[in-house]
């Protein structure tokens, strides 16, 4: 039995669903998020013998989460680091953690004051990773679908005795957008950032005709990290939304371009990594993120 | 086994994505549906002896609804005006039936002509019902959540021995409107219609202090029959979205209305019906729309 | 305004999650619902003026059901007639009501005392009716896949100018039973009940060929009423889940009915009733139950 | 624009919906897959320039799936092995990839020879990394619902001023399990290996006192490497789902541990890594998989 040892663990409490009022006014502000805490250090004891004592509840990390919300959240990144802070800070044999947040979007109902509609569509993200001294802040968000009704076409790729697509220069072009951006800083205006990323990657999906989904998401990530010098890698993981043209031909109508079948499954899935050159290019802190490779 | 009879029964194809580019300019139109078709008639041979003769197979009825939309969509509505005339009309043991839809909403990215995103974040909801020489046709959308934070309160109500709930005069109300009318005529504009009732909606969420949900479907519900003569009656089923206050007292903070848990289960669920007086109060066509009393 | 009224409502705490463990010996029984409780009656008042002078709480609902299960479960049916006796007996303006569960199966880890796995695959559903002294009890089940791999065909359908499929007599046939059962009495052994009506329908899967999967649900139902006076209709709500054989021969391969792509979207919708014969055959309990007609 | 770069990429078809039938006898045999694949290799002219020469199409990617099953499964991690062997052996410039497969569990009704349900709970996953002449597999299951209503506590936790939980040692212990682990070979019977690792892990849940969920992972994980020298590493993503006992002291009922509510979020989350000592603790191929540190 001794050959068993305990590596890489955490834990925490998952998905704490803190609402905050911001009302010094009449108009009110409103902050949605989902945050989860883990704690990594020393816990070895708590596996091997059932030994708590290093084990700080994951009660009480709910219950600091929303103690915390009381002063305010500002931006999921800023609220991330302040819990990151409090609980290394607050006990010696927590070394580090990973903090996520998801935050969602509101929007007034015609202006008025203190009422709102879930806007959407994306969802924002962030995650901080500690280890020791080091922090890695990766921001991003997901659920953003977008489409191209033309500009989008796929030619040039190898046959093989398994090849029977078509090729073509005029198709749908849709995905679900999931970006991850790793900054070098965490002192910069997040919220700023985050909209300037989402104007940018809306923007390059919009510019260009499209000759593969690869090359889209690569305008998306060259614009992004060209334009923000506190970002040094940025991830996509989109999926191909196949939109079949339908073959109308057994009832005799022809078919320019006009009716589709949107497919669930399979589906096309592209994922690539956009860096600054120079960029260590494998972060420990995208572990544990789904579908980024 | 002679006491033994087939009563209700309906049949066809459910969830056909189907997406419409209209493309006669270069700024292009998408219309994006999720299509559902089900055939009531004479069918009873195929239940109790497996003859298929009458059974115009869902593949058919999938393929025909492809079709149709090579000539446009319009609205749900008339989308599925036209199909039920299809199948009625084509097959002579096709008595009525049932034909839903749903429709996902985009907006143009940057006032672009061809490229958009999905807005949400409701989604429109379309059903008919044709029996005989009787349509009825149901609109509605679900998936609109919104919360007031403030301007809400709950007291007034009975205490018995099973009484926890504290009274208060100034809560969150949040919920996922879902709401589903029922018109008298099919001779409107349905998307115009569309757009007006879920203003008019809108616009009852916010005007008043809500005494309790009920009150403010009521108000809901009064507002779009006063509004339009088109429809007879309205149906709102909406969680009540509890906002708990967090009690931040174990750690000497106070909390005057800003720091919120979102609860997911359970919930509270609330269901009216507001209609034209006089108007039939068991229309059959709403059977089988879930969560409707 | 005065020609806008309040027609059907109903009003409570939905999916209340109560998991009652029976701990007299040493060998626990475990009972995991998910339970609604919804009002009816005189609630007009808090429709139009917000006056909640007879809206027992939802809060207080909840309070009940959790209360009520420190006597035990019994059966799902069973509970909910307890939950519907106490709220229409001690409030005078709730005439009736609507109460429903839900109810998960677990099954012991090797024979344990108290360790269980949760083991489906199927729900078990109960919804309770209430309308002044008539209770109508409507269960069932959901989620229960079967497959057979041969043994399944369709042919003999019309064929028009928008047919394109193939007849087949040897295809797979898939599902996802759901079902529904409406009782004509509460005075039985529910649990016994359940789980012979569960194997009935099993095994007229099993037992012949289908030529449609009408026919399929006709014989289920059939089987069912036969052998259960206690039971005057049972509905059924199922998707003819696609399994479409892979053409390989792009690759000079045969596919004898070995390689299926399973599809998504869209998928044959089924949906019957088989009642016995001389029953009413639009009992309104069935509305607000999604998908069956 | 000269400082951005191309790190990590893949691409290809996800989630390919196979079921193969086996009939080489009347005894069918049934298995159902989940396929994903995606390559790695020199595909960045696709990024930068929108030149596919070297992107062999997703399509032919699920063609030659769907072609491969026609020999027959095996086992997903068979499987995967020939897709990859494929791919990297039929063009040079792929030099590696991640294929990836979920397998549904189907049981035979009253042991019929054509006849199925889907039986869970639990399903099965297998990954596949290629990097050149490395393979590293990774096999596991998600979807495991395990529950003791007694022999579980959790006491001797630090306490601060955000500490509000109670000490207990009777508790109800719940989890789903989510497991993956790595082997250190390929040459193995990946079926019989797996259906001895879920139930290792069972008989370890069920063992024990649990001190905290954290000690009945590492008892989980101790026991598989111990009886399996061909996994080197196994790691655990376990909720702890909390099911609170019911305070029914508002309507005068005790409530000795019979009572619970279970709560949806927040959840513990509760993730380590139990491995054989000498292994390399950072093996990139766990990158991408959701949940696990």
């Amino acid at each position: 039995m001794s050959e068993v040892v305990l590596t890489a663990n955490q834990y925490g409490k998952a998905e704490n669903r803190v609402v905050k009022i911001t009302r010094d006014t009449d108009r009110h502000e409103i902050e949605d998020l989902n945050v989860t805490s883990q704690l990594r250090g020393d816990f070895a004891a708590a596996h091997t013998d059932g030994d708590n004592a290093h084990v700080v509840a994951t009660d009480t990390q709910k219950n600091t989460i929303f103690a915390f919300a009381r002063d305010g959240v500002g931006s999921p990144e800023a609220f991330l680091i302040r819990l990151a802070d409090h609980f290394t800070g607050d006990f010696d044999w927590v070394t580090g953690g990973r903090w996520a947040a998801e935050q969602y979007r509101w929007t007034r109902i015609n202006d008025h004051d203190h009422s709102f509609y879930k806007s959407g569509p994306e969802t924002r993200t962030a995650v901080l990773v500690r280890d020791g001294d080091t922090d890695t802040m990766i921001s991003g968000f997901y659920g953003l679908t977008v489409l191209k009704s033309t500009g989008s076409g796929f030619v040039g790729y190898p046959k093989d005795k398994y090849t029977t697509l078509q090729e073509t220069t005029d198709r749908i072009l849709a995905t679900d957008i999931a970006t991850r951006w790793r900054y070098n800083t965490t002192d910069i205006d997040f919220n700023a950032v985050y909209d300037d990323v989402r104007s940018i990657i809306l923007a390059a999906f919009v510019a260009e005709y499209s000759k593969a989904l690869q090359q889209t998401l690569y305008q998306m990530g060259e614009a992004v990290i060209s334009a923000h010098p506190e970002i040094d890698e940025i991830k996509f993981s989109c999926p191909n939304k196949h939109h079949f043209l339908s073959d109308l031909s057994f009832c005799g109508l022809d078919n320019p371009n006009e009716v589709f079948y949107a497919a669930d499954r399979p589906y096309g899935l592209i994922e690539a990594t956009i860096a600054r050159a120079g960029t260590d290019a494998a972060d420990p802190a995208w572990v544990g993120i789904a579908g980024f490779c």
